[in-house]
């Protein structure tokens, strides 16, 4: 296994280059945690494949907690800023993170966005990832907890088999319950997501949410408080 | 950049180990090709993200050949067999490649999988890789041509967010234009992806289709069948 990303050809990647890359990155996410908890900022790594709805849930976010919480922001995105521009428009203070070719964050794309952006200023701090739902849970950032989103469009065997990020996360989002209702094109059972989910990680909160009715934001909002005061 | 998917930082992987591993990788790539191509198999990697709709569009393609072309596919998936017995179910022959923590296929994996499965029995030989919007575009794995997936769900802005892969793929299906009718609960522009596209690749083929009505499946299949009379 290449530990770059957590793929890759075990018999090309000599053993001692993949320790060096994995200690690497874990002796900065050690270095951007201290910093965190030192500014008492509670940071999450907001994962996800492309799609999901992690921006829009952000916005979402922002309208749910306006007055009440201060919210920053860094989003991650191979080719553009779009994702930074859209939190900005909605009120969150942010930055994108562009990694080219690169298929998620690592520590110090984080560390060195975090020199650019007044992020002690924030409660509640989201490193928002590259759109994959695979690399991103190999890599700590020095954040409190991940997220993940799993739309309900993708489909409801995602936990099966994507084992690795929903067993990492502290909350799952399933996302877009708003296409469950109405025209009912989409087949998706929740109770297997539920119970697929949990089978992998017996601690995982779930909530139902949609960015775009609002549904569901309030119990994630209430979770994320009580998040706030174990920071 | 780490070669082996794409990704990763650039300090710490040494040019050499990188070097080697995509000269090995395509090295492989190239004796696969000469297997498809002594075989007059003509071979596809078919790319998209988590839930996109690859395998339902294999499904879909099943019945709009039946009796009319042998389809074979290998189906890449980080921590199941789901897709190939799906595929199986619909008539296609088919063997999983499980790759654990992995989120692409190489073309070595390729190379062991054909080892266990009749493919020179097929037309039109699929490689259905592990649902990813990155990484899988970095690997040659020995195929014809590349086709990329992306759900009307996922959001109009993907080929400017993730640009390699689309930049790379001979045609583009724009999948669940199902879900465009009826509610109309998503917005997707239709034209923004194609000006995208085409300004990342002008000669890539774009098919809206839908692989739960079955439109659009007769103008793919056109194509692909255009296709094989070139391989």
């Amino acid at each position: 296994m290449c530990e770059t990303c957590g793929c890759g050809d075990p018999e090309l990647v000599p053993i001692e280059v993949s320790r060096q890359i994995l200690s690497g990155n874990d002796r900065q996410a050690l270095h951007n945690r201290e910093h965190f908890q030192a500014a008492g900022v509670l940071a999450i790594n907001l994962m996800g494949s492309p799609g999901s709805g992690k921006t829009a849930l952000l916005e979402a976010l922002a309208k749910t907690v306006r007055g009440r919480l201060r919210l920053g922001a860094v989003s991650g995105d191979l080719a553009t800023d779009r994702d930074a521009d859209r939190l900005r428009a909605a009120g969150i203070p942010s930055i994108g993170i562009t990694t080219g070719s690169a298929c998620h964050l690592d520590a110090r794309l984080v560390h060195r966005a975090l020199h650019d952006f007044p992020w002690r200023d924030t409660d509640l701090f989201f490193i928002e990832n590259v759109g994959n739902l695979v690399c991103p849970s190999s890599f700590e950032l020095g954040e409190d907890g991940k997220i993940v989103v799993l739309s309900v469009a993708e489909g409801d065997d995602k936990p099966a088999k994507y084992p690795g990020i929903f067993a990492k996360s502290k909350a799952l989002l399933v996302n877009k319950i708003d296409l469950l209702t109405g025209g009912a094109l989409i087949d998706f059972d929740l109770e297997r997501v539920r119970a697929d989910a949990r089978r992998l990680n017996k601690s995982i909160e779930i909530f139902p949410v949609s960015a775009k009715t609002g549904e569901g934001m309030s119990a994630w909002y209430g979770w994320l408080h009580g998040q706030l005061g174990k920071a």
